[in-house]
């Protein structure tokens, strides 16, 4: 066994000396800043009390700094995730009722099992079959549902449903009972730190502040929102009119957890906790690859899954939740200059230090604020820039993003992600069956071949030169067969058939039967099948079956030689043959 | 709409006349004596009365010969179909009783409605679902259960059970109250229906009876144990000794039946319904197309799915179960000098006049002649030759089907189908998700590139020449994605990359992120991507996005002139930039 493969953490830490940790440490005192009021925001719209976001943000970041492969990315429990959990540990008890918090320890359990399995059997290719478009719709639709569902909150009002739908209808509803204290704090929090995003970084460079340093002060902004709003509300006695605050937090580390070993349960949330873990793996990996690629790093995905699988494991015995890799803070870390996962390991003691001496600082803090921080991160996920540029890309591909936005708003988090993946699923498979092949003809005064109908090519009515484009496997086997045996039945005069293989790869059992029947179908109507160009791999295999020795005619190296040696035979088979009857013929080329 | 492509009896009609009508009759009268103890054995088979397996020989083969695409298929009951139906409708009720028969007509009509949709719809690539592996594993595990169950009718011994371990200790369990008269009749039917197969054809050669005479008559030994067993069981009243027999069948038309409008009896039988269908359908358009290429035929698949899914719906109005195309049958109609559908037509009326007249002289025919004539009919779908070939060609596919013959074996047909398919579509994502690259370099003194682990090239290590031989897809897109920034990362030199797209026949959205993310990466690391050799329809669709205009390189016709041009562009940068150190380079090619 490589232990370096499994602890990345031997691999940098050798290298670690002062300078890296300075450049470590301040890193991870601006995440830190960032990350205190979005866990307490996450951990409240996933339906936990807020001090569970905290709590998955230290031991899970620890964790992760051993057993991660990517140098900057920052995890924790991140908007997507959030939702995610919310909508699975609904299915089995209220929100915030001990019930839901022992069902949302299980799911990063379980999580973290999965995707550690994945990671140590090397399944991480499994995650392909969330393809972009599904990826990009549901996170578009989760962004736009998390949003929505924040407005209660920020006008001080009841709100619940299942779905969009029911959210929306019961929002209507209770739209009277607004309450306009908190619908103050939250509507200028949400313009502050809408401003802040756009505004603040401008303003502050022509103060002559570097613009990296800029961009960083700017991204803390949601702590001088949280610092205001709370003094705001000391001071006027906000909670009084009510409006709602976090109340107290415990001072403490993490409490050592065990998820509940309930079978019934765990099969109830088997399917979310896969969800989310696929979900998971695939947006941090694509944080982590687009910031490694940028310093000429390098991360595997498989060790990805074991860190991220070991990270979710601890979050589910230090009292957490499900946890990733987050897009906004690991670019706030990466810009801050970590250079190593210590960074993380740095911010999980700094929120430690946070949560045993400063969360009285936050009783006060109204609820509205962390709504406004949510909305204003989530509002950057809801990109509908991409399916415009998809419908122009690919139709095929727009359903699959429609499906998953559509039916993600109207029906929820897993029938969105699930229908998308079957649709994307069924198209591919639609697509492999079909597969790319073109009646070929020489081009006149060269040895190239092209296709018929865009070239002007030289053909012979008794020979039918095919060029297959892809790989013969069990989708397409059929197809192939069909359409050469429509060819024969189309063109009387066809006596030889060349099947030109430079694009295939490989033939699969069901292909090498398929080509094998339609070798044999050709013999009994007296035609000849022959083979050129066929890849080194590819004989390799045809040479273990019975189909090179019953092959009707010959395999040739090129096409062209093909195709003159079988001229050559079709002229012999002709002067051997009485006079060809033009009446009986049912086809011509 | 083209009313010939819905009802081929248009396009055959026309041309009918006395010698076609001659041809189809004598072909019909011989695969009537075929069929006649046929569809009493496999209705029994099926768990069903014997006369349903006239009724199902009757009316749906009247139905296929206006729908259905092929000249000389045989329809009618089938032996994989009537285990499958006798599984699923013993999951409603015992067999033989009113609901299984009910049960048992609804799904016939559930398949029918299931292929006519898909027959409509033109889903009929779904049946390429069924890899070849998995099709031929099932059919030679269900020729060992069905062989295996009808061993109880040969011994005159009762036994039961859901899957072959059941069955087996059932009859173990029961084999000392075996009932010799039975034994008798069953052994010597087998032995000599197995004589019949193999002996008989070159006997009759012997004394001078043409080759395929002879094969015909041979094919109608079935009749000859139905009439000697039947007789013996009379003379010697061999009934009043134990020996099962037929029994009184009503002597009738099929009868009017409607299948039950129970949506949760649907519910319950939609699953296998589907299988029926589907492996009914592979099974029936193999043997259709081997034929049909025979005289350069051919038939199209959607609309086979159109005539069995009509065939299938009469079943079910008429007192029948479920049907499709049977080898056998097929190959006597063939053989026999069939010519047209009308053929089968003629079959249905003959069998309906032996149903109204000819069933008294069937009461006495024992159980066991029938249970002889089904084992000897599947023993022939028992292809224990196709896993060991498979097994040498390739070791993915020999997974495909051993799993399939050994759940099929163990838990039964549906766990064994479904099984199969899913793992023929885990392999197939899973090699789909591993496209075949390779970094080439210049053959020297010429213009070919080639692999250079095989091959002595010419490379700059400033150049990375990759050949992409798949197209690029949701799957693969990932793979890619690591296996550039992983060429990247290891070779420090690397200043342009260029993709040799000669074999990318389409990049779907995904993939394109892929490659967007890709030159994104390399224009951050100062790298420049380029593309040669791009297929004209990629082309189009790559300018209906914004990858061409964001390409940090350029896009060249072939890949020899990329490569110069990019030699020319790496030689300028070098004279621009300060000499190269090579010190700080990590890793050379």
């Amino acid at each position: 066994m490589n232990f370096t493969r499994y602890f990345p953490i031997l691999i940098w830490g050798k290298a670690y000396n002062n300078r890296i940790f300075v450049n470590d440490a301040v890193a991870a005192i601006i995440v830190t800043i960032m990350l205190i009021p979005q866990s307490l925001a996450y951990a409240m719209l996933a339906g936990l009390p807020p001090e569970i976001g905290l709590y998955a943000s230290i031991l899970p970041l620890l964790i992760y700094a051993i057993f991660g492969s990517s140098r900057t990315l920052a995890v924790g429990p991140v908007a997507v995730v959030s939702l995610m959990t919310l909508t699975a540990a609904s299915a089995i008890a209220p929100p915030g009722s001990a019930e839901f918090i022992a069902a949302a320890l299980v799911l990063a359990f379980l999580s973290g099992i999965i995707l550690l399995s994945m990671g140590i059997l090397k399944l991480g290719f499994l995650a392909n079959l969330l393809s972009h478009p599904v990826v990009s719709g549901f996170i578009t639709a989760s962004g736009i549902i998390i949003a929505t569902s924040q407005l209660k909150s920020i006008f001080g009002i009841k709100a619940n449903g299942e779905n969009m739908p029911a959210l929306i209808s019961s929002m209507a509803e209770n739209i009277g009972s607004i309450n306009y204290p908190t619908f103050l704090i939250g509507i200028f929090a949400t313009a502050f730190l809408f401003w802040v995003r756009k505004g603040l970084k401008p303003l502050l460079m022509r103060f002559g502040m570097p613009e990296h340093i800029a961009e960083l002060v700017a991204k803390a902004g949601p702590i001088a929102a949280v610092a205001v709003s709370t003094m705001a509300t000391i001071i006027f006695s906000l909670e009084e009119k009510g409006v709602k605050i976090v109340g107290d937090i415990p001072q403490s580390l993490p409490p050592f957890s065990v998820p509940l070993m309930n079978v019934e349960l765990w099969q109830q949330l088997a399917v979310p906790a896969l969800l989310i873990s696929v979900i998971g793996f695939v947006e941090s990996v694509s944080v982590g690859q687009t910031l490694a690629a940028k310093r000429r790093q390098r991360i595997d995905p498989d060790q990805e899954l074991i860190g991220l699988g070991a990270a979710n494991i601890s979050a589910a015995f230090s009292g957490g939740y499900p946890v990733t890799g987050g897009f906004a803070r690991s670019v706030v870390n990466f810009d801050a200059g970590a250079q190593t996962p210590a960074a993380g390991a740095f911010t999980a003691i700094f929120i430690a230090i946070a949560a045993l001496f400063f969360t009285p600082l936050l009783a006060s803090l109204p609820i509205a604020t962390l709504a406004a921080t949510i909305i204003v991160a989530v509002l950057s996920l809801v990109d509908l820039k991409t399916p415009a540029a998809i419908w122009k890309y690919s139709k095929m591909d727009f359903a699959a993003i429609a499906a998953t936005i559509g039916v993600t708003l109207i029906a929820g988090v897993e029938p969105g992600v699930i229908s998308g993946v079957l649709l994307s699923l069924a198209l591919f498979l639609w697509r492999s069956s079909r597969p790319h092949a073109a009646i070929i003809g020489r081009v006149p005064e060269t040895q190239h071949f092209r296709n018929i109908e865009r070239h002007k090519v030289f053909t012979d009515p008794r020979i039918l030169n095919i060029r297959i484009d892809e790989s013969l496997t069990y989708l397409n086997a059929r197809w192939l067969e069909e359409f050469i045996l429509e060819q024969i039945a189309d063109n009387i005069l066809v006596r030889h058939v060349i099947l030109m293989c430079s694009a295939v790869n490989a033939i699969d059992a069901s292909a090498l039967e398929s080509i094998e029947a339609i070798n044999h179908r050709m013999i009994d109507a007296d035609i000849k099948l022959h083979l050129s160009e066929v890849k080194g791999p590819v004989m390799d295999r045809l040479q273990k079956s019975h189909f090179i020795e019953q092959l009707g005619g010959n395999i040739y190296l090129s096409q062209n030689e093909a195709f003159d040696a079988v001229i050559a035979i079709a002229n012999r088979q002709k002067e051997a043959e009485t006079p060809f009857d033009p009446y009986h013929a049912r086809g011509v080329i």
